[in-house]
């Protein structure tokens, strides 16, 4: 074994290039059976175990800078940088985080988690480094999807025009979480496939040198001519127009070639970037049968290959998917939206049954949007299906496209409030105060599958401008689903458990915990009212100001954070309406970034529980219950 | 005069080329003199006078939709759809927007005002077209700049897989507001600059029918190196890696020739790519002279081309550039990065004084603030600056790269507040809810030239994480300039008038506007307490205590939405520090956008005025006279 000796770059130094190759071979091994266990982003990881080794081999890390664009493909840099000790915790609360992260290796030296930044990245650092006249190399590791997200596009762009010493990776494994999209995908694809180039490319080379000399104009055409078929050839040219040497393709897989490879590119000034073919999930053959489906794995029988499920209610992902194509058979205008999410979003059924209404505009969040709003006002009905982390990227986009023209796009966003294992990166817990104060806009969140549903028809119905549902990466609550979607009163909220001690207003997955409170509470000897909070935009008006009238004290609870979130707009609504009377605690989401672990255990650290909540409406009770009701 | 018989775009369809042209030279008359006379964006519009006749002579507006980025060179459009009665009302308070706008004219078919939309607009529009069965065609007109925004790349490679039929016209100026920066800028430099390449085509034509018919594989490449030679030489190869046919270059003021090209383009299949040279300010001399002093005019003299400068103190934008320079000079970390906007932000000077610590990225605000975080991360002090409204375009940015890795980026935010002629697309409203909620970030408002300058020393000294300073589009209140920036005591607010009635907490511009309010409550028998809250986070949490413990109103006066803004920060605070005795009221932007016109009546508009503030704070004061202090 040659991996145990591995504790940090400098011991792969010594290594000749088939002990390298044999070590990749015990890296493989590792990775699959410790995330049989775990769970993890198997197959990316798979993919970059040679790249990985080549780069800690040639480059000297940290001093040289290695970023990693998105993370979840550092797990072969973790263990090569002395963590090979800790993938028992991946993913797991307080263990090993998934992606790169500083706290953890001076190695670490960017963190992501969002894709498309390592450019962004690169460029900063080495613009830093000449600042400071050092000499160190930056290299960005990003992969073919990555590379379509606009500020990647962004980033090459000035990259080209700066000139400065940078390289660039692109980790080509034709795949971004789905098969990628867009006409940057179709030619990269024309340089892996066509095997020819190499030799058209001699026989060019000959023909030119037939052509008689001819002097003049003619002459120097035909050098130019040489030049730029070198170029075209080669097939960097899309790269080679932004300013790049292009080196490449090469296999990701054959060491030796790999390394040859890189190492003459960082001889090259400039930026360079290096084209590196690979397989997402090699060396599994289940991960490398379903690429998809081995991204993020669940724990697994390494021999099948099958993963364990859980079983249980629905994901309401899946609750999405189904009502929504329930109501595209009904309804032709309505045209489904995502940005390199198919999969996760629940579209692939969809995707199926309604091909020409499913539009996967690849990683592109600001564009879907914007288009979303054209679509909406051409007659269609947009449903841009999308993780509410990853609607960060199209803020400017709702807020300048879809709500100032107020047109009628229907959000459906996934995986609000806490994520679990994906930590920090992909909590969604900003929507409610990113979306919220953005005029004409309309946010709902459901209780169960049943009012997802009924959501869905009420977004689907509306007509006044744009309208967002978001709901949780967890099992719904396990209720019949009514085959029916009655929509729901806009702006109304509901009443599901009567009290007239004090109320609890909660949304969401956040209702059962209101209502485990009001358990507590009810031992107290105290009647808490439990009202679903479901129209966090526009608020039910008459509700508040009627539990204003009754003199109840409330507790707001939310799986957001809690500046500029629900609580802070029933806050704001008694502000306004001048109840100086009305007495309104938040338990939500505190001020810091809530990092990976379970569900429960990131619920628990930021103090949303049944016992927090009700201690929290307690010391609101005492002086509460002198007051004289209506004294307002 | 043609020009008078112009009502809709049919009117056109009768004239002749030569007519056409002889319009074109009225169109001009007529802008220069309108403009001279309300200001506006001459030197856009000026450029595109043939290109939006041929347009619209060569299309059926509104059935094809024209879609125009940012919107600013759209006066053209304006005057051939039915405005030109208009134009002396052209960006005022109720009277013709500076851009297009949708409820001005059936022909305005897509607003926007921020860049790089046009592309994901179009492309919406074809979908839903081609969903509906229908048959109208989609025009985008993009210039050069705004082709590096990365909505704008991700667009276009949507747009090069789906194939669908949509034109974008290129109006290549060869500069966005300042000259453009990037690689694409290279590259469209060389299709512009080489007169060579028409002539160098044919020769290579005939050079390659010169080569003998070899026969196989040979022939078959020089077949395909033809192919490749018509791309490479016609040089719209960029474009074709993306997917579409490339038209031209044409030069836009040659208006038979510009017909012929698109209606060339508009008859081939798929996406059309037409790339147009025009020249900013053509027809005017002073505005062909300086590209940038024209591209928002203010009104000006036509013969002399001088134009009206304001009097008065100085801009805080000035403010801002010169106390950047004097910190730089001392701290070598400093490093100013803008996208696109050196002049508007104050930082033309600052790059001839440090060319090297100055990086404009082009338009590319969410590469800029990615690229930042990377530069503090190296120790550098990258200073941001960035109006408020263009900041929303990298809101996942300053969520993900730079608060959620704390790392030391200052924010120089302008125009943040109401921007005045530049209405709702502008506005610098939501800057403080879309920051507020980030877990790290810092937030200062300055009440003065001197308080700006000692905010920028104090972020500059700040090293515990992001830092941001907004200030308004205005002029400073004309306090003498301390030289020495002495900091701020970090999340401190300051008492400039006492009171015991209560207390006025306002932010900025808004400071004024509380005195005058104080003042009308002086005459009411009241002492109103005013306090500059230049910490909109974190809070002055000790000061805040101390009012509550006094037992005085509060009334929150700030520039910004009043959901999710200052107020609701104060109100949380309460709230969490169970203050319930406190009573705060909101006097803020209201939830809607607010149109173009001046500052003032903007202002007046959103209720932002003393006489506003003194009643809603009148409300809390008889029902608070009766409290005892201190009984919370």
């Amino acid at each position: 074994m040659l991996l145990e000796h591995i504790n940090e770059p400098k011991d792969l130094k010594s290594l000749s290039v088939p002990q390298l190759e044999q070590l990749a071979g015990e890296i493989r091994q590792f990775l699959i059976e410790k995330l049989s266990a775990t769970g993890g982003h198997l197959s990316p990881n798979l993919g970059v175990v040679e790249l990985t080794l080549a780069l800690h081999y040639l480059f000297d890390s940290p001093k040289d800078k290695i970023i990693f664009d998105v993370g979840h493909q550092s797990y072969v840099h973790k263990m090569l940088t002395g963590r090979r000790g800790q993938f028992d915790t991946l993913r797991q609360y307080k263990g090993m985080c998934g992606f790169v992260k500083r706290s953890e290796s001076p190695h670490d030296v960017w963190e992501a988690g969002h894709s498309s930044t390592s450019l962004s990245a690169a460029m900063g650092m080495a613009l830093a480094r000449d600042l400071k006249g050092e000499k160190n190399k930056v290299v960005a590791v990003i992969g073919d999807g990555a590379l379509t997200g606009g500020m990647a596009l962004e980033a090459l762009n000035h990259i080209g025009h700066e000139k400065k010493n940078l390289m660039v990776i692109l980790n080509d494994n034709e795949m971004s979480i789905a098969p990628n999209v867009g006409a940057m995908h179709h030619y990269l694809g024309k340089i892996r496939t066509d095997r020819h180039y190499q030799k058209a490319k001699e026989e060019l080379n000959q023909l030119l040198n037939k052509i008689p000399a001819i002097g003049g104009r003619l002459a120097k055409t035909a050098e130019r001519l040489k030049d730029s078929i070198k170029y075209l050839l080669v097939n960097g040219i899309l790269f080679e127009q932004f300013g790049f040497t292009y080196f490449g393709p090469v296999d990701g897989h054959d060491l030796p070639q790999l390394m040859e490879t890189i190492e003459q590119a960082g001889r090259a000034q400039g930026p360079v970037l290096v084209h590196v073919i690979t397989v997402k999930g090699k060396g599994y053959s289940p991960a490398e049968a379903d690429s998809f489906k081995w991204h993020g794995a669940s724990p697994y029988k390494i021999e099948s290959g099958q993963m364990l499920k859980a079983v249980g209610p629905p994901m309401y992902t899946e609750v999405f998917s189904d009502a929504l194509m329930d109501l595209a058979e009904q309804d032709e205008r309505i045209v489904a939206v995502t940005p390199a999410m198919p999969g996760g979003s629940g579209l692939l059924k969809f995707a199926e049954r309604f091909p020409n209404r499913m539009i996967d505009v690849g990683i592109a969040e600001q564009h879907a949007a914007t288009m979303c709003a054209a679509l909406a006002m051409e007659g269609m009905k947009p449903v841009y299906a999308v993780y509410s982390t990853f609607l960060q990227r199209a803020y400017d986009q709702v807020v300048h496209d879809i709500c100032r023209q107020n047109t009628n796009v229907v959000f459906a966003i996934d995986r609000a409030g806490f994520v679990g294992a994906d930590g920090e990166t992909h909590q969604g817990v900003y929507d409610i105060p990113f979306l919220r104060h953005i005029p004409n806009m309309a946010i709902m969140m459901p209780k169960d599958e049943n009012e997802l549903r009924r959501m869905m028809k009420t977004a689907i119905d509306y007509e006044d401008g744009p309208i967002a549902i978001r709901y949780p990466r967890i099992s719904g609550l396990g209720v019949p689903i009514e085959q029916e979607m009655k929509p729901i009163p806009f702006g109304t909220w509901e009443t599901l458990r009567e009290g007239d001690s004090a109320v609890i207003a909660a949304i969401g997955p956040m209702i059962p915990v209101a209502e485990e409170a009001a358990d507590l509470l009810k031992r107290e000897g105290l009647n808490v009212r439990v009202v679903n909070a479901r129209f966090i935009k526009p608020l039910d008006e008459s509700m508040l100001l009627k539990i204003a009238d009754e003199g109840l004290p409330m507790l707001v609870l939310e799986e957001g954070s809690e500046l500029g979130g629900l609580g802070s707009a029933i806050l704001e609504f008694y502000s306004l309406h001048r109840r100086d009377d009305m007495h309104v605690r938040i338990v939500g989401v505190p001020d810091l970034f809530v990092e990976h672990g379970s569900v429960k255990e990131q619920r628990q650290e930021a103090g949303l529980t049944a016992e927090h909540a009700a201690l929290e409406l307690t010391s609101l009770l005492p002086r509460l219950r002198k007051r004289v009701p209506g004294q307002a």
